[in-house]
């Protein structure tokens, strides 16, 4: 059983316009309404790719009812825990032209003591039967700052791996928790080192504690700092299409890889073949199988020479 | 007691962001969400006003749930009618720092052929008991675009006062059913007549079949041409702020001003200070009662020779 932890889920609105005007009028012509946040996003890849999925983190409110109802149309486990206070929205404006979006992400609502203590002791049920743990995405209002450390070191104390996603402090303390893996995009690793570079920048991340590190090159793939060596992965040729969702789905690639324990560079061309087939997907966040079945034996995985 | 009919509700939200850039992500620093539609502004202001006041119309969903919820908080009655289809959302995304809002409208839930007929039933009981009505905003998918004109003809069936406040075909077609009174903006009035010289477009918009017609000047006031006479109302110097539910203040003035049996000049007046005072007011669609009142003695009404 795989485990995704999802504290700020989501109720994910896209809307497409024919293109955004700052302070006009607009008439949507096209809502979509879908369960979101990122540990959502990943259990929804991890069941497609076969894995029995529990889901936990919060939910509450007329919102949080929605993204139950349609998260019970998914071959997944809600073990969410409600709260007083109501899901958050995020809205995605998607110019029909264009194709750009445009991202409104409301804060989240204020999680009390309760409800966090509620949330622990239900993650430590999980624990109990789970293969790995993915911890996914920002901290709602209310909840400390060393969130992400707690449930890592809870984790190793249980034996399972687990796996970080998240920027900014909560990435900070978190890493210093030792968690096995990380996946920092370029923006989270450079508030995290300080470096734009992306090598010295993952060498950096993984000397601050994580096991290793996967960063996401952006189109350009996947680079690896593992204890069994280090791997940069990339797709056959840049995808353009909506990367929603591809870092999600490069998550649900590598907890899926390490689950099936795969070596280090069967794990990166599934998370990079996944993430590319999420770009090409019409659908924002889903990923289309036959592109992710056409390029996974394409992806090519270079080894590199340690760093000194 | 009085009536107003919003065909179209929303739950309104309004984000906060520092400024709307196209293509980008935004936090959202603050969320407020409030039941909408033009019909239910009118009529949160007739309330404020004294005014005993029923809300009709369609509300459905997740949505519509959270909008009757929000109503009941209010001194008004809530006669919805459930539809199976969700309440639209409007967004209204405001800047910061120079207040500007950027609007984005969900088109609203299919309408029902068996909805619209509960509807049109609960429309001819409140008729029985009603000073006048309010017929406001778009029309929501699945109505016939003659909608207005059948609840129009109903309502003067009754010898009910009725007052038309929306635009294009629902408004070309209602007017040709001779309410007592239509209030179209500037572009309402431009689609409907050909002209943007207001004076003109009003006169012309009469011919078609209102027995009165009050066109908004945006931020210079009112213009009227009625049986009696034609009037030009100003507030004492223009006023700036947050237009949004002003228009609706305006109907809600001349509403209560028909019922109250005030002549004209008067009711206009009080169509103008409460239209400024909704622009005064910190919060959007809300008016200001103390400028409301300091307002309404210096609004200038002055009477026009007929037209030739």
């Amino acid at each position: 059983m795989m485990v995704t932890v999802t504290l700020n889920t989501a109720l994910d609105l896209t809307y497409r316009v024919p293109a955004l005007t700052p302070h006009a009028t607009h008439r949507v012509t096209q809502v979509i309404e879908r369960p979101g946040g990122k540990g959502i996003n990943v259990a929804r890849v991890l069941a497609a790719l076969g894995h029995e999925t529990v889901v936990t983190g919060f939910a509450g409110g007329p919102t949080g009812e929605v993204l139950r109802s349609r998260l019970a149309d998914l071959p997944l486990t809600d073990a969410l825990v409600p709260t007083a206070g109501p899901t958050r929205r995020t809205v995605a404006v998607v110019d029909t032209a264009s194709g750009d979006t445009t991202q409104l992400n409301e804060p989240g609502p204020t999680i009390t003591p309760a409800e966090w203590a509620t949330l622990t002791g239900r993650y430590a049920d999980l624990l109990t039967g789970a293969e790995a743990v993915a911890l996914c995405g920002s901290l709602p209002p209310g909840i400390h700052v060393g969130a992400y450390a707690e449930l890592i070191r809870m984790a190793r104390a249980a034996g399972v791996p687990v796996l970080l996603d998240t920027g900014g402090e909560p990435l900070r303390r978190g890493i210093a928790a030792r968690p096995d893996l990380v996946k920092p995009n370029a923006d989270e690793l450079a508030g995290l080192t300080g470096s734009r570079e992306p090598r010295r920048a993952t060498h950096d991340a993984r000397r601050r504690g994580a096991h290793a590190v996967v960063s996401s090159l952006g189109p350009e793939g996947l680079l690896a700092a593992t204890p069994e060596g280090e791997w940069r992965a990339a797709p056959p040729s840049p995808v353009k299409g909506n990367p929603t969702g591809a870092g999600d789905s490069a998550v649900a690639g590598l907890l899926s890889g390490l689950a099936d324990a795969l070596p280090w560079p069967d794990r990166l061309a599934r998370a990079v073949a996944l993430s590319a087939a999420t770009v090409l997907s019409p659908v924002a966040g889903e990923f289309d199988r036959a592109a992710y079945e056409d390029l996974l034996p394409r992806v090519t995985v270079t080894e590199r020479p340690a760093a000194a």
